[in-house]
């Protein structure tokens, strides 16, 4: 049997999507399970997490397993990903031995690695992860590369639960954002790739036509649409995007083109504050919910009133990312 | 039912305290239990911690239940506390979300968040600690900030259990000592409630009137006294101070007229390392008890013969941190 | 009943080891036990850490038990190890308190603390260590210092799976490979003792006689040819040593005479890269294994095609790892 990992929802089938979110529906009415007793995982943080670190923890707790919590770099040893590398500088081990010694002790591996925002022909290979699921004998989990798989499943879950399990037909804005640096597109590459999965009428709005996503992801979500329904727009208006939209999904990101020479990206994200989440643009929607995947700056990425508004269900998204990955643990177990 | 949170001794009656202290020694009996079954407790560090670590985490893990421990702005995101703000600056993310996402993923939160020690008007407002009781839906309980209820608890037990349930008529010295930098009144100024609320003769000895504690609990102090009985004095002679002591109570901490100027404070500190607790003073006592909240440093707030004394019972009130937790764990979701 | 610590496999009789070693390969069959039911180990990481801190931590958990990870200096607070020194410095408490208050809070402590790498006079006398098992009302566990008592255990089990119970006769090299900077000898020092233990045949390959490890380790390793059989020979000829060999175990240290005035070691080393772990020399073998203890710096110490050949038994040592450290456990705490 092939070793089942779960690095992108792209990987996996509507039919094996679905059946996740129906465990992690089942997971949110009860929390126990015994589907890790007595198994672990190890989850190797590569940058910070809150949301990420406390849900896989308590996930496992909740299922009868163990979260082994390792920072490589920080708390490990700083780890060499290059094939066939004289290791002479900084790096103290390769992955292949931190993989396989893992696989020895654990039972799944997640791990969090953003890009490295230099040079995006190689942050687009996202080489930690693919390194880990090529030296891991045991399953291995995205806990945010450059795409955010666990992230798109509390997302859907969240939109189900408002929308009902169809979402079809509905409007689904994905709105660039104003923050003072510039971020991973890893939450909006999975934005882009779940929505059409699940046959929404997606627009991309982004400032300008450098802001939009990579082709890899932006042709996974025109196939996605060719086999789910729905459709794919881009934009750089947000009065027509937000116009009828059922669901605005917020997130900042750097500009492609841009990578490793942030200095001159800086005036035209500086140009686009106005993208803010406001209750202007909310008022234009048809009673639009709002999600982000957070952390979210207040008053930059959106204003308090549309935080602290009934249509914003960012913390019922981040609530859902426990139990969908709950889910995913226990299916990459079974 | 209004939620209930932990924030200081004050909130709580007498009974709910004794309560606590009864379940407390009924846990240093017998550690197991189930009061946590399933359930967990998210422990937040703004400061670094040791005994508060190790015993909340333990506690958890003896009734059945998990901690998942946090280091905001190291390996969680960096929080913003004021309301309203524009989060263009290092903040990622506001303890609104912080708050009610984890209230969503644990059944209680933990936070340790000490003064900024620049500017003593802000810090007794105590904000980061009235944030999270503010947000989340769940009891929030204080692991030290501008006062240790945990400490109070622990170290009324370890006084009980060398003098029994009551401890009226007992003379109380809480005694400053000297310590190189300016720290944290939160252990005096709880030492100060809890020897108050259980009616003993507090004597609050310290270098000068500047070295008074704030207001706010000198006023709670007298309130106790009116309540309880006992007495409250101010000293700044150690000799009488000492004098007919059952109980010395160490404690160094900075002066809070000197809050952002420390340079100026330096002298009169440094003028008063006579203050160590050391066997000459110890022997003025009546038999008396020493203890300290720990960490301590040895030959400066208290002498290695002092320490190592069997009059010393700073362990079995650390010992004690264990128990009162989980009692008070125990408490809040039951 | 005196405390009984693992603090060195001197200490304890082949006997004891060899039921260490049974009780491994039971739980490397079954990993599921009680022997820690409800009880708990505080892990201290002066130093960093992966496969120690994953293995102690599920081995606890395996075992019923919970491991509390503890960094002092980072997430808690610097400790002092001088007795009787004036704590006005960096360090905020005593070990005395520290190993005191945690036997309070723990069933076993275990502590990693590596050299200072300035003074070997004081490096070996191994203090850290020694304090805490000085204080401690626990057993204390070593999870290297200036040896690695379970990386011994680990080593052995891996070498028996190999060759059988019964390693006398094998033929033994300890060889010295260069890394940039210089290390620990702890892993050096141990594979000394416990190779003559275990009555090899054992050639201690380094680069010139400076290398040769300190002469407690070497008399322990006399001693032990005394006691078990085999032999002890130094070499500082690659081909010679590595003629017939059974075992080829690798390991970088700095040269002891060299300690605080590193830069004149550093000829010596970078005039000995040669010694690094190549097929040329393992073919030389009598069909070897090949081990270390990870982290291994690829193509520096060792090349790739000696790692990922089928001589390599580092992974199964590094697995061992969790079964020694389970047996280590349950047998201090029965």
């Amino acid at each position: 049997m092939t070793l089942r990992h779960f690095l992108s929802t792209q990987d996996w089938s509507r039919a094996d999507l679905d059946a996740l979110l129906d465990q992690a529906a089942a997971f949110k009415r009860s929390k126990a399970g015994r589907q890790l007793e007595g198994k672990s995982i190890a989850l190797l943080f590569f940058n910070p997490s809150m949301r990420t670190r406390t849900s896989f923890e308590l996930g496992a707790f909740q299922l009868g397993g163990h979260a082994v919590v390792l920072a490589p770099g920080k708390d490990a040893w700083p780890i060499e990903f290059d094939v066939g590398s004289v290791m002479d500088g900084e790096t103290e081990e390769h992955v292949a031995e931190v993989a396989r010694v893992l696989s020895r002790y654990v039972d799944l591996i997640a791990v969090r690695a953003f890009p490295k925002f230099q040079d995006w022909s190689i942050d687009r290979q996202d080489r930690v992860i693919h390194a880990f699921a090529k030296y891991a004998t045991v399953p291995v989990i995205n806990m945010e590369t450059i795409t955010h798989p666990c992230q798109e499943l509390a997302h859907i879950q969240a939109l189900q639960e408002r929308f009902g399990r169809d979402l079809h037909g509905k409007k689904y804005v994905l709105t660039w954002t104003y923050h003072p640096r510039p971020l991973n597109t890893a939450v909006a590459n999975s934005a882009l790739q779940i929505a059409t999965r699940y046959g929404m009428d997606v627009t991309l709005l982004c400032p300008t036509p450098e802001y939009v996503l990579d082709s890899r992801y932006m042709d996974f979500a025109r196939a996605n649409v060719a086999e789910n329904g729905g459709s794919l727009t881009i934009s750089h208006d947000p009065q027509s995007a937000y116009r009828g939209a059922h669901v605005v999904y917020a997130k900042s990101w750097g500009a492609l083109p841009y990578f490793g020479r942030w200095a001159d990206e800086k005036p035209i994200r500086d140009a686009h504050k106005h993208f803010i989440v406001d209750e202007a643009k909310m008022a234009l929607t048809d009673h639009g919910v709002f999600s982000h995947c957070l952390p979210l700056r207040r008053n930059v990425k959106a204003t308090d009133a549309v935080m602290d508004s009934p249509a914003c269900i960012a913390i019922d998204e981040a609530e859902n990312r426990l139990h969908v990955q709950k889910a995913v643990m226990a299916a990459l177990v079974s």
